[in-house]
């Protein structure tokens, strides 16, 4: 797996230039034979300066890429994304974000990443989320520049002894790059928060691809499966459920996961949302209403809103 | 530093008792002489089972106990915290409510820290905003529990190759539990968000302690420091300040800290909060009013609230 192999460096002679932020197999090996190197693995570092530019970091002004293979053979990016005028946890990280572009697609297992920057400990606890988390490798680009030959490492190498979801679930509950199919119930309730949409046919899609989000959401530990969708000026929609961590801070929020989708989409900034909604459950005790609707009075204050409460059928 | 030596096993027979959230070096002194054992080091196991039955853990009923030395021989405890209705992002760790508890009794060094369990991901980072974090020594008390004995690890060995302070700040700039004095200059407005005070003496307290605490807070990566006084119905007044990460999302807000002081200092629970002030600077970009605002609007409804937005002087 080329632990004792030279990796490649990214510099302005090797760098490639991502697609977006999904590469197909056939789509990446071609990539792979062009730049001149033996595997897709080997690929992975020299996408990551084009993924890197593609961060959106206007606090930090640390732009953060991460490009990652999954078992399926398709490639994956993730940047960091962060927002002014919110406290710093609605902050997402690189590889937050290709962890949930990886399970978007429905990719079932992820097999290396490179990153342009040494996992923080947050990322390396969320990365736990994922069945055989141990196993994967993890390539850091900038130790080039620090001198150090880049290497190779497992996730399990950089958090030993890790805390997760074995501590706290059964081993058959799904894990975050697993199929999930959250019982929701129907709407209870229906309430606008802000705005009218006036516009019955955006407002069906989005409720329908929130719920659809929530169901598919990764909410083991609280239980509270919850997604979130948003629109565009040009009537696209977008939609992430949560995912939660077994260390609970490193959850990523349905709002966030959904803009992961629209920045993934090639859809625009967050402050081009023009509608959204979300989907949670009745009495909620992990609860996403007043989170989303701040997110959005922040970064998308013109946008419609709506929230749709769901409570058990046969209640 | 007693790496050969057995740790101590905390048990119904063993167990100590802590007297509240902080001991003095002679308290510690004389319950270590009392428990018969040899220094305070060993102590510190011996304590966690009483720091876990102060967690307040009402979502995932896992309660986590941790017990530090810091370098004046003060022994603290943490606790974890969590909030029904709101986010898991606004939970507190056993780990970050140690050093949050240490950071406001003016603690300069944490030497050793005996925790319940395996810390998660985003404590092994949160430690790193304490200089010469590498070297500090935790022990798990679980570790019992599965079979292995109790060891002392260094934070070093724990989150190997870390991202941290290093990255982000020059060398001079102040860390966690170093002295801050950030500068604010004057308020410049403000509003009262919730209900009125009726109240100038206790509005007047719960500013300056707010202020104060945004003075001391840990901020060096956005900027923007930040402070949050509670009052109890009693009219003690708890305060604490944000305590940033450069890792972002394992900040801990002011709403975090003002609560933990309160919870330290045997001041109830978040729900009986009746007043409350956040100071932060005008037009920050990593502003804290909207989340205060949800946090008091969920966990304490009927509290009163004012934000103070502070502009720079010569402005
Ligand atoms: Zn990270
Ligand atoms: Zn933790």
């Amino acid at each position: 797996m080329g632990e004792e192999k030279v990796v490649p460096k990214p510099d302005a002679t090797t760098a490639v230039e991502l697609p977006g932020f999904v590469m197909s197999a056939e789509e990446a090996e071609q990539a792979a034979a062009a730049a001149g190197v033996e595997t897709v693995e080997d690929l992975l570092p020299l996408l990551v300066p084009s993924a890197m530019r593609r961060a959106r970091a206007p606090i930090s002004r640390f732009p953060v890429g991460a490009v990652g293979l999954g078992a399926s053979g398709r490639v994956y990016a993730g940047v960091n994304l962060e927002f002014r005028g919110l406290p710093l946890s609605h902050s997402v990280h690189a590889e937050q974000f290709l962890v949930a572009n990886a399970a978007a697609a429905g990719e079932p297992a992820l097999r290396a990443v490179a990153v342009s920057h040494m996992p923080c400990g947050h990322c390396r606890q969320f990365l736990q989320e994922i069945r055989g988390a141990s196993g994967i490798r993890i390539v850091v680009t900038s130790d080039a520049e620090d001198g150090c030959a880049p290497e190779w490492r497992t996730v399990a190498s950089l958090l030993i002894r890790p805390f997760g979801p074995h501590d706290l679930l059964p081993t058959h509950v799904p894990l975050v790059l697993e199929p999930h199919d959250n019982p929701l119930g129907d709407p209870a309730t229906a309430v606008a928060v802000a705005n009218g949409f006036g516009n019955g046919d955006l407002e069906s899609r989005l409720r329908e691809a929130a719920e659809a989000a929530a169901r598919a959401a990764h909410a083991p530990y609280s239980e509270c499966p919850s997604g979130f969708a948003v629109a565009d000026g040009e009537g696209r929609v977008y939609a992430g459920g949560c995912l939660e961590s077994a260390a609970y801070n490193p959850t990523l929020g349905p709002v966030q996961t959904a803009i992961i989708a629209m920045v993934a989409a090639g859809g625009g900034s967050a402050g081009e949302v023009v509608a959204a909604a979300l989907v949670e459950k009745d009495g909620a005790s992990v609860a996403q209403e007043s989170t989303a609707r701040i997110f959005l009075a922040t970064v998308a204050p013109h946008a419609s809103f709506h929230v749709y409460n769901y409570r058990p059928s046969d209640a």
